[in-house]
């Protein structure tokens, strides 16, 4: 971990177009990045994989919603109240920290377990960074971003700090579309916004970024999951929240009770999986519980996955929560509208027990309009331990004592079949940070190869996919190449075309943006009508011909040999 | 048009899952919908299509910015003088109403080329509909959501109305990114936002929306673009801003001086050619242009893409507008940055001129440390005037008067090549919105045919490509039948499965969500390990080994063919 160095990570990124600081000729805003040209496609395909995986293959359902909700919303997620962050400010030239950092940087201390009394004695040590005034109390400042929706200000808004409440909300018009089952899974990618105190370290802490989500709807009763068969034995490292290490499988894991289910479980492997399939390391992902001062309000247990960085050491990418019916529940209370889904027992249930059969002919023709309403009342269960004891029941109504003896009512034993019963479903949620994921692949793939730079992503997830080049800028070498260019985005690959430079430095400026595939149009191709292929990170070459070239190349994409023809 | 019918594509939408009102369990929130698990397909894959055309195929490249920005950049922009809407509110119960929507329903009096003063007027006639209360005076009301970036308030920020200001933004980062060569196009697809009065009309009018923007910037000097040739004999239905009707080819509508250039009759086409893509009819495609008093502020001309609903009529989809360069001018004055691209002439132009040529010797000999200024004031072009009129030239120096006769300088007559020029790009911009181009593909292809509802969406973009169905409830048939649907979804399609219900109203209910292949395991697949493909329109059934089953939906799905199969 080289933490005072600088982030040639970043450097690299915005030199090649990946990200670039936003808003920068108004002098930038901290927290807040662009994706560029390569960022932009590499970010859309991290997403595409990510919804391969945790949605069309798991049978899930994506959806998306609004940024802005009403302040309803996150009163009842309990974000109003808790979704905040300890804050001072230079009373001299209002310069704002974020309370806990400051105490980290300044003081080398760890804030994780100090209450605020305990951070603000620490406080009065420090002075401002900028100005050296004197600092405020610590006031607790909401992450959230506010507005107001329509006009004359009607309406208090948020943008949404993550984007599983509008999963939870739109709980029930999704339950029936999973034909009322569970368990079930939606999924949404979209942006959120935390507005920091005080963000630094690029790409890792933004104001707004992308997350995506999966909020799994499973059966608290239920400690089993169907699919994690697949997945079961899968190797994971994992630190408990009392500092044990672990490399153990998932089913193992689950076994010794370190993951609360195997729903749990599943998502954890899920994740791994993800990580892997894009060009994570597998030596670079662990998983770290939360210690109980860590967990969010909503969750019971929750897991980071952390990637090894070079910068930043082990970094938080994703979570994996606990939620529980949190959620639900309180959008329940705060709602007033049912969200519970029926659970079918295994096997019904058979209760035993005893009701008051009444004498429907005598009540009827003795009470006559009164009739309902007695039968009505004699379901309460109270009645029968009364006739029980007295032989008698005796009911108030309207003014009147009626007294049923063994004439109107008799004692009956019954058996009563339950099927099932509503409850609210509880969630685990796999919740992924986009942008920090981009930030890892690129610094895990960011390497020197014989001293030149290259960028090793897998082909399929590279931004650019085939780089076409004249081998020197003649117009007949030209004009096949940019046949060839125009072939390749006509099939929907992203494709350059450049004709300037030696080949050489041609080959290592497409080494550099991890470009898999070089095509070259040479002084042969004139002759037999083939083209080089070259592959990035072994520089192999094989011929094929131009007809067919397209075709090899997305035969690469797609099958597992290429990873041996373009991997070190 | 059945202008006072419900809204049966939006019913059907929401019933189907498509789309939600959001923050239902909340009473909702008019102008914000939630895309549910068939509509958010329906949109992803709408969006990569416009990527498709947009983006990939003419070699240009996207971005993604934030949706929030500085106040800074909406100055500039114009958008905080001039994206306003006239507002009227009640005095009594203060309902805000749009005050030109409001005279237009109201005293149907079309307001487009209306005053305020003369709104106003009409405004007296009208008394608030909620309470019969008086209406307010007119107030501008700004569109724009606002917020604020950073603790204690420190920057205003607003949501971005549309997509296009962080392109122009980044202007030199991305013309770096394009080799500095014009034309190049940058694209972007998100979220935009306008916090209008008060949104009516479902998914038509919405204060969250999806804007799919190409910025293409184009040489202003260059009325030719190299690709309209690809496209120039597309017809094009056109309605110019003095109403008169064309149907004429791009070719015709450049020729005829309809279009300011190829470039932007190149926009137009490629948006009918999108649109038809995607499945809307062609002959529910129009172009309209603006009257000068519907141009935004930041417009020189622009035309609406229209598209023909039944329950609307013709409603605007996108817009392509000839923005000039005055958004980059307007940040160039604002950021003090220069936002200019380097244009080549075709040949350079040669200059024949007059300068003054320095005898360097002699006047470094005479004035020493101070010659190095003289040479430099000498540069200015007026003293070859002077020195023409009287033979020497006069320079005030540090108090010094210094002279310079034809001993120091002579005249001579140069040739300057003049290979370029700085200048500003000009913009063309064809602009979507995503949402309302999803409810016209619904409204254009929701269908009855033989008594039975049928979302006739081309197989490549409706939501679900499979539906895998055992014959009968079986599970000899369910359990290959669930494999077949697993199948589906490792290959990344989007399937459903289903048992319930008889195998017609099965088929029902997968024409009407738009699926267009059903896959059927019947009794003969346990002998011959075969299956059906049903098609959705035409009702055909033809009979595929299980192994091949996937491969063949695959190819239907790429393939032209496929369309004689499942199309009416």
């Amino acid at each position: 971990m080289e933490k005072d160095d600088r982030d040639k990570v970043l450097e690299f990124a915005i030199k090649h177009g990946f990200v670039y600081p936003a808003y920068e000729i108004y002098g930038g805003v901290s927290g807040f990045f662009d994706y560029g040209p390569l960022g932009c496609i590499l970010k859309n395909k991290i997403e595409n994989k990510w919804r391969e995986i945790f949605c069309i293959k798991e049978g899930f359902f994506e959806i998306s919603s609004p940024t802005i909700a009403p302040e309803e919303v996150f009163i009842a997620s309990g974000h109003v109240e808790n979704f905040i962050d300890p804050l001072v400010y230079c009373n001299n030239c209002k310069q704002a920290y974020r309370a806990d950092h400051l105490i980290e940087e300044e003081l080398k201390i760890d804030t994780k377990n100090l209450s605020l009394d305990e951070m603000e004695k620490l406080l009065e040590k420090i002075c401002c960074k900028k100005c050296g005034g004197k600092l405020s109390k610590i006031i607790m400042f909401n992450l959230m971003f506010k507005t107001y929706i329509g006009p004359l200000n009607s309406r208090t808004g948020y943008l949404r700090p993550e984007t599983a409440q509008n999963i939870f909300i739109l709980f029930n018009r999704l339950y029936d579309f999973a034909r009322r089952k569970l368990p079930f899974g939606i999924v949404q990618i979209g942006k959120s916004y935390r507005n920091e105190i005080s963000p630094r370290q690029g790409l890792i802490r933004l104001r707004e970024f992308t997350q995506a989500e999966l909020e799994l709807f499973i059966n608290p009763k239920e400690r089993k999951y169907s699919r994690f068969k697949y997945y079961e034995n899968e190797n994971l490292y994992l630190i408990t929240n009392n500092n044990q290490e672990y490399k153990i499988t998932a089913r193992e894991a689950v076994d010794r009770g370190i993951f609360i289910n195997e729903a749990f479980a599943y998502c954890i492997v899920l994740t791994k999986i993800f990580l892997k399939q894009i060009g994570i390391d597998e030596n670079n992902i662990r998983f770290r519980q939360h210690s109980k001062e860590e967990l969010a309000h909503y969750a019971r247990d929750a897991w980071d996955c952390e990637i090894k960085t070079k910068r930043y050491g082990w970094i938080e990418v994703a979570g994996i929560a606990y939620r529980g019916d949190y959620d639900l529940r309180m959008h329940e209370i705060h709602s007033k509208k049912e969200l519970k889904a029926f659970v079918t027992y295994e096997r019904p249930i058979i209760i035993k027990k005893e009701i008051l059969e009444p004498n429907l002919t005598l009540i009827g023709k003795t009470f006559k309009k009164k009739a309902k309403q007695i039968l009505e009342i004699l379901k309460n269960e109270k009645y029968v331990e009364e006739f029980k004891k007295k032989g008698k029941v005796i009911i108030e109504l309207e003014n009147d004592t009626i007294i049923l003896d063994e004439r109107y009512v008799k004692l009956k034993r019954v058996e009563q079949r339950i099927v099932g019963e509503k409850l609210i479903p509880h969630v685990v949620e796999p919740s992924f940070g986009i942008d920090r994921i981009l930030y890892c692949l690129l610094d895990n793939n960011l390497k020197e190869i014989d001293g030149r730079m290259v960028l090793t992503l897998k082909p399929e997830i590279a931004p650019i996919t085939v780089a076409v080049f004249p081998l020197v800028n003649k117009d007949e070498l030209n004009a096949i190449a940019l046949k060839i260019y125009e072939e390749f985005k006509n099939n929907g690959l992203y494709a350059i075309y450049d004709e300037k430079d030696t080949i050489g430095k041609r080959y290592y400026k497409a080494d550099e943006l991890g470009i898999p595939f070089a095509i070259t149009v040479d002084f042969d191709t004139l002759k037999d009508n083939s083209v080089t292929i070259r592959f990035r990170d072994t520089k192999e070459q094989i011929r094929v011909k131009i007809e067919d070239v397209v075709k090899v190349v997305e035969n690469f994409l797609k099958e597992k040999r290429y990873q041996k023809a373009c991997a070190l």
